[in-house]
């Protein structure tokens, strides 16, 4: 059944409700909360709430603060930590590299959601690191330019390490799906290719507008082979597109890329306000004409 | 099952019994409610006239009145209002462009079916703006040219996005989704392509009169992979035309769809009688020749 | 199960049978009954006869006649009339001229069932109009002549509304499912094709001599996709070919075709005798020769 | 489950046992009974026994003859007669000739089995006339050329009302499906084309030795469309030169044709000595010559 | 559920356990009886003991000798005996020259397993005839050479039939099958053809290693229709080799063939020493120089 | 559903917790042995500790050595010794020179898992021979370049077959799928083959990082034929590729392979010291110049 997901005013509402019977803390601004769980229904947000409270309760606060708030969204979003899973040193950098490479490109394109937290700490099952972006607002339509962003964001982590390690690893797995379903949709199901024109090829019930919910498992087709295969190649040239332009995006920016990177393998989390001071423009010693 | 739906003059006789034990306005001519709920069975009208009454109530009023009738019906049609969702400002616009798009061209082409009213307030699920259209009679039969009619109508969005934007949202899913199935059944099952002759290629038990019945997700086929590429070059021709057409037919007419979104911005809901005088001539005052 | 259907002589038997405790009319002539009914079973000429007494009952005659039996079949057969079912004058023009289509093409081929009744009253679900053909005989054997006749009668519809309204209307989709079904049996079960040889491609249990029974949903075939071709190639041309050939026939009586649809508009319901005096050369009055 | 059924000899046991509380005719052979039951399974033969001596008993008998069984066989392998089956005399016509061809092509190629009977009496469901062959030994192995023959005698239907009516029926439909399997086999589970070698392409339980179970629907397949595409034209290069080589056949013996379908439109039935008598040169009287 | 079946070693052992309450004939070792029956599991060898013993009372003997072992292998192996399946003589020569194929490449061939035993005796549901072969060891690792070998063997009925009588029967349809089987895991599982590579197209769980199961259907595959093709032409080639390469051992031995057929024929089964008899040189007369 | 599997540093917690109640022997470090078990659940390890401690009772050691834990783990991944699996010589020297392949592959790769022992003795269900891998640590990602070495180490069996006897066997089947999955991962969902770009073609839930589980029938695709061809051709230059460098790299180091396999053949099995002594440069005598 299809569920009808509270709009952003709708979870601010829940939350109050809920949170009526704890302490919030004084920095808590449940705007800001409703803004990190786009997707989230009412159940989760109660759920969450409670998580939020235990967290304050296990650290001995008598307050729940915004911090314990994005502690839970983490681990209902990205699942436990995992400290037990050590990378080695060499693993831990591509993932530096590659988080960063995220968020570095969701950083650089006008209109992307605020990346909220990037961290190289483990979680759940296979998580080796994350992006934690915040939607300013909900979104109800996208343009292709939109979808195009989010498919450079999503290729940021490959091209970062295709720039800085000049090698590809099975890391990128799961964004080149999201990349894929994207790309498809966009050919398939919104008339975005004009090679195949405003036509349905491809039927499902799969969104990209804040859901997060698992993308279900291949859409129902109604074609021949050989628009299967024109439909193969304007899908490629979408992506090859999309990663062609990521690459020359963190080139540009190769040494923010690189004092990211290197923040993050100090820190192990970076935050909206570390992000900000890293993109400022770097006070460098004029070189001293002779 | 197959249901065996009431044709107009059966639903004018439905309404007549459940109405019975109800104080009808003065304004309301069941003629007309019967006009609107093509497809309704007869418990959905029992249904109608039930929250028509509930809207008579909840607004104090003593008699059952057309608006309450139409409000009834909006609400069973297109769902409850989601006041909640609220879009950006740039989303609003381009829904007001896309909503006016489809009105725009179903008041252009010649027997299309009324437009009874266009609204950008969202309802239900997913839906952010609607137009609702008015048979002003049940249709049992439709011609290759009302086909491309309703085609150009459901396309009326897109266009209207296109040439104001220049950009493509996913907004149009839906509505190419429809024209898909109406092209598709006009090559496959009307025999209305020469390239593909008086032959049936697929069979189903969807019908484009009148009927809300929700599509069958896609159609048996039995026919060759070449003959299905054959299928999918014409089908792709019939929408690309389309098209096309309705592009012209709404740059023709950009000064009214101008004005007609605007007011949509404006007054978020306009009727029939908004409609007629948008697209009453303008009195412009004549240029003053020297 | 298969059902072992009764032969005409043995519906004969039956409906005697069964007519022994009513008074049959004195123009009611049990054969003809028969040659109304191929296909019937034991338990519908059971139910058929019934149906005939309560019409008998209804317009308070005392005798059974044949015209409460035609009526009884014609209920059984095309469902109840469908008199709400309101068409617009043009779709109701429409109609004649298909149906009386279909009746021309059956009059004018040797061989084919006799028409025993044509009418546009709207009946059951879905149906705009109709025509009974009444078989002189079973038929247990078709040539290839006489599925092409068959042909011909169901492309009687479109051919006509194609000369008189150069235009094409959904109403013929169910005709057009037939005569494929009937193209594709000849090429794939019937080795009636050259290009495709004494070869079975298809199996199934469909027959169409005089069976009622409704078509199952696709064949099951066995064949390699550019057999596929082959077989869509040769189906088509079959198709194509039995249709200009219907067009020719159709406009070589274009006045018999009008002068029949303007009957069938005026009187709605046109019996063997009307079709028979439609078909007599016009008296027309001499020009005077100056 | 895979039922052992018996040989013929073994036939010839189980008859003796069942045979053993009736009263034989002198004319019984239960040699010849067994030689027309190839395929009954036990319980069949039993069965057999108890309708031949209801025959015995119906037509007032006191012994059970060869005729009882033959007429007790014929009733459980082509189902009860149908004499209310009544054809036109065209179809009755086309109905001779074709079971004509195929006995005629039995009688004609070495190694054929036996023609026991051939019959225009319709029976069991949709049969207009049979042609019962007896084979003088159960066969466990057939040659290419057997198979061969075996298609001819199948073809030999439509080859003659090819040759006499110069036009294709639905009658042969049957024959066909049953050439197609065998032409199936030879060319993907016998190795029998050259181009194809000895290759297994399809695998099913099917065997064309002496079994009267109904053919699976289609067998499974394992390979690529190309060649699904050459076993396509193998198989029907193998139809179309078995059908040539039929119709030479039955050319060549045009007036025996002629002479056993008029004598069967005469007769209904003609049985082993009647068409011996058939064959046997005519006396013709010599032309005097002047 | 996949059984672990002993290897020779344990059948020893576990006919040892079983063999212990009855009286072993001299003549029987154990492990000539464990060789005969690779692929049995423990429940296989302790129903065997028991119809060796049963064999023994049977034919009033005391002792179980091999002999007794021999015939309840072939029971369990082949099936019963049926004497009642009576071959025309042409059949059964057919059949002769069939085994005596298989069993003269199998003598020819070096490393092939020695045959125990060649027989036209009929036997379970559908056999005419049985060479049965008994490896001198397990085997658990085969190289292309020796899959080629048991290729070779199982394509001997069948080039014999071509050799000796020039035509081709349906007998071979089982060998064609277990044939191709072989191709097709050569090509497709273990990387033997240099056409398609170390890659594996098909997976199963088959093995031709002594194993006595039925093969599954057909395998599960994963590639494009044009890698099927090229996969289809590598298997026919391998077969098309394999046969012609039988063909020329057989044409090569033809007097040996002919003489183990007609000793086949007149004595109906020969076992080892008789085909080794069979081998040695002939004392031919030498012809007398004048 | 998916389970969360340790890593190693929550092997080593799990590990000690079982241990508490068992004497271990001083050479045991539980690093070791959690190093030896990726993949192993909580379950899995309380199995192995009390397997471990069983073997030292058997063997009536009152501590359980390292040799307990790796006879324990050589039971629970390989299976049972099956030493009646009596493999004749040849093939005997195959096995060992197939494992020594894998073998020499391992060592020779710079970043391979450190091989902890090899040996010829059958074990489980169908296995001839194995190669024990430990790596030094868990892997979280692998570059293009660690999965290239993967797939040398698979091949190394078989290449080493083909240098030393010229053929090949079937023994290397199961290494062959493994290679295949890789290569097909690399190509269909890593993104790592430039033809094929950054898009994903198939989806599965499975890794080759260290699990042992088996590995799913097959993916489930979505591309047209034509790329599926494309994909099938990249797979298997990939797969060549990696075939003829691993040739390449044995036959570098053929004395190595040589002196390895005859070491196995002696002595069955070689630990991770025999192997660092094989690998040492020998004392060659100098050949004395004259």
């Amino acid at each position: 059944v299809l569920v009808d997901r509270p709009e952003k005013l709708g979870r601010v509402q829940i939350l109050n409700v809920h949170s009526r019977k704890i302490h919030l803390g004084a920095d808590v601004d449940l705007e800001t909360v409703a803004a990190l769980t786009p997707g989230f229904t009412g159940a989760d947000l109660a759920n969450l709430v409670n998580e939020a409270a235990l967290m304050a309760t296990r650290r001995g606060g008598d307050e729940v603060t915004l911090a314990d708030f994005t502690a839970a969204i983490e681990r209902i979003v990205a699942g436990l930590e995992k400290r037990n899973r050590l990378l080695n040193p060499h693993e831990r950098e591509v993932v530096a590299y590659h988080e960063m490479g995220h968020t570095l490109v969701a950083l650089s394109l006008p209109g992307s959601d605020v990346v909220h937290k990037v961290s190289i700490i483990p979680r759940g099952i296979g998580s080796l690191g994350y992006t934690i972006q915040r939607p300013t607002e909900d979104r109800f339509l996208m343009t292709r330019q939109e979808l195009e962003n989010k498919m450079a964001v999503l290729l940021g982590g490959r091209a970062a390490e295709t720039i800085v390690f000049g090698e590809l690893s099975t890391g990128a797995a799961d964004d080149l799906q999201k990349v894929t379903d994207i790309a498809r949709s966009m050919v398939t199901r919104y008339g975005m290719s004009p090679e195949l024109g405003q036509v349905t090829y491809e039927r499902d019930t799969h969104n990209f507008l804040g859901s997060q919910t698992p993308t279900p498992p291949w859409n129902e087709r109604s074609y021949s082979e050989e628009t299967g295969r024109e439909i193969d190649k304007v899908l490629k040239s979408v992506v090859d597109r999309a990663f062609a332009r990521t690459v020359d995006l963190l080139k540009a920016k190769r040494d923010v890329l690189e004092r990211g990177a290197r923040q993050l393998l100090e820190r192990e989390t970076l935050d909206e306000a570390d992000l900000a001071a890293l993109l400022r423009p770097q006070l460098v010693p004029e070189p001293v004409q002779s």
